[in-house]
């Protein structure tokens, strides 16, 4: 089978996760085996939440990129993976995987995607969602407020100390490699329409045996 | 007729007018009325080489955008218009113009597209080339030296004095209403192929009427 890898990448709080999204249901949840890179965090060291506080997780070390691209390289080549499953509360990789099978299209998403030279090498499409960095900030702390109950002293402490730092070292630089830059994010039904145009033509031009592979 | 307004806009050199061929050439010269803002330039008075070199033809008050706007909305309404020719050494619209019949895709390029707001009300899909700054003017150099027959100090000097502080003026900040971004011009195939699928899907949704209107 031949299937088509298309990446996302963009910072925090650009609205990667809503372009991914949107796609899959643009495409069909069927047709796609979805990738997230925050699948593949490493196991974090800690014995208390001060030492915790001090962890990078914006760094490309934070995550296993080793594995990621074998597991891509696998759904290229036609063969189902064994996703990892991660605990974000122990920070630390689950005795559980869930299985994912290889499908005509590969949607990998992650902020940190296109600054790995071996994933970007294994993209055959590279979509950077654009968006500026207050209104970045500001879904960061809505989410990190709402759904993970923090307090916002915190948050504005940790994006000032590694968000974004590694943002401006490793996640901006990486948009030189998109081969699309989609400002704005999942608001963008334009830039979405066309994404998912070029997919179906895609798609459309398999072999049924491919498709259904 | 229902037809799809497409804009291709970037500074100088940054390979727009690439973009547009290749999209003329995927989709067929015959599905598109193609539309260049640089036909639309007012007629420039000047007596003398020095008076023309102090004019600034890079500031959007050198272009006509009221006759721009309105060829744009007559042909989106499926009636021709008669395109202006200019003359580029007298820097005065000839008395000639060019007839462009009403097509299924509107395919317009130009500098400051995006900077007009009522030209941007008209696009219905919006693509930016973005190239970097070093890159765009060493096309300019280029193009100018050997199309043009220009003294490479006097390339520089216009670049510094009025093509560079337009562009971070009204070019760089006009990138904010495109939907796509498209890095590196004509060279991107993967960026190319995905705005012609778009089209293509788009005009293969028309009816046939609608398609040979």
């Amino acid at each position: 089978m031949s299937s088509v890898a298309l990446g996302v990448a963009g910072g925090t709080g650009s609205g990667k996760t809503t372009v991914a999204r949107a796609i899959l249901a643009a495409v069909g949840a069927d047709r796609i085996a979805f990738l997230a890179q925050d699948n593949y965090y490493k196991d974090v060291a800690w014995e208390s939440p001060e030492q915790l506080r001090g962890y990078n997780f914006d760094h490309p070390d934070a995550l296993d990129t080793e594995l990621m691209v074998r597991h891509l390289a696998e759904l290229k080549a036609g063969r189902a993976i064994d996703l990892p499953v991660y605990d974000f509360v122990r920070h630390r990789r689950t005795s559980e995987t869930r299985r994912v099978a290889p499908r005509p299209v590969i949607l990998v998403e992650g902020i940190l995607l296109f600054a790995e030279p071996a994933l970007r090498d294994l993209l055959d499409f590279k979509v950077f969602v654009d968006t500026d960095a207050d209104v970045r900030l500001v879904r960061r702390i809505r989410r990190d407020l709402s759904e993970r109950g923090r307090d916002v002293g915190d948050v504005l402490r940790q994006y000032m100390q590694t968000v974004r730092p590694m943002h401006l070292e490793f996640v901006e630089p990486s948009k030189r490699w998109a081969d699309v830059i989609v400002p704005e994010g999942g608001e963008n039904r334009v830039a979405l329409e066309m994404v998912s145009a070029r997919l179906e033509q895609l798609l459309a031009r398999a072999t049924p045996r491919e498709t259904l592979a």
